[in-house]
């Protein structure tokens, strides 16, 4: 079975070459981009501004290939690859929940953009907290590692 | 520019037709699914154990066509598709987080469940708090609505 899809925009950023991106969203904050959706799509953007956080699935276009076990930025072990969030994936989809600043016909102004230049988006959907939040037990081998890119933890309502 | 993504396996719920099914996995606590993986990526699984939540990104398969302005289950207004999580969109890609109870070999069981029966799996991430929790502003027509999930179910609309 082979599933055909076809990009609804484009993603515009800062990040130019994969070296020196920001390793999730929650450690871009305050990196800016915007998506240009095509034209066809606009009457779909309806009610999007309601919304402060959106979620992005994407296309890695600069993935080539994968590999099962994978060494990701926040550890010196190999991983297996479904256990990280690295790009190079069986399937390369990205996938990032961004803030939603303006939109302005078919250009939508995001904030906290982990994202490569020119990227080929495949959807857009709400970041709804009430199914979108989770409480997890078990954090596998990222236990204790993105406390530095968390400062929502904080506010201590998932103890 | 076309995009040929192939699935990576199956994802088994008890859920046979789209009718009675949970609108999210917020709504679906406890109902219980498996994943069979396709054995050739065995190795990519390894670590997941170790995380209590995952996210599935999977292909609507029984979606046919889209609409871009839509009526939610949770809500009687056509709302532009990209502000709803409906199945009917120009790329059909889904997206849910459910509980990783268990992994023998390649076979994943997975619980709360908002997945139809057979559906092609493209893509497994760990949920990671500090990457995926994120505190909103505004919540867009879904305000004050996702209090009372577990009691609603699809009534069939998007067959």
């Amino acid at each position: 079975m082979l599933i055909t899809l076809k990009p609804i925009g484009i993603i515009y950023t800062p990040f130019k070459t994969k070296s020196g991106m920001p390793i999730q969203a929650s450690g871009a904050l305050g990196i800016k981009g915007h998506i240009v959706l095509n034209e066809e799509f606009l009457p779909g953007l309806a009610d999007l501004d309601g919304f402060s956080h959106i979620i992005l699935i994407y296309y890695f276009h600069k993935s080539m290939g994968y590999e099962l076990l994978t060494k990701p930025f926040l550890d010196n072990t190999p991983r297996g690859v479904f256990a990280t969030r690295a790009p190079k994936r069986p399937n390369p989809i990205g996938f990032s929940v961004v803030r939603n600043i303006k939109i302005e016909k078919n250009i939508i102004y995001i904030e906290n953009v982990d994202i490569l230049d020119e990227t080929p988006l495949l959807d857009i959907k709400p970041y709804i907290p009430g199914f979108d939040i989770h409480k997890t037990e078990k954090n596998g081998w990222l236990e204790n590692k993105t406390d530095d890119l968390n400062n929502i933890k904080s506010d201590g309502r998932f103890k």
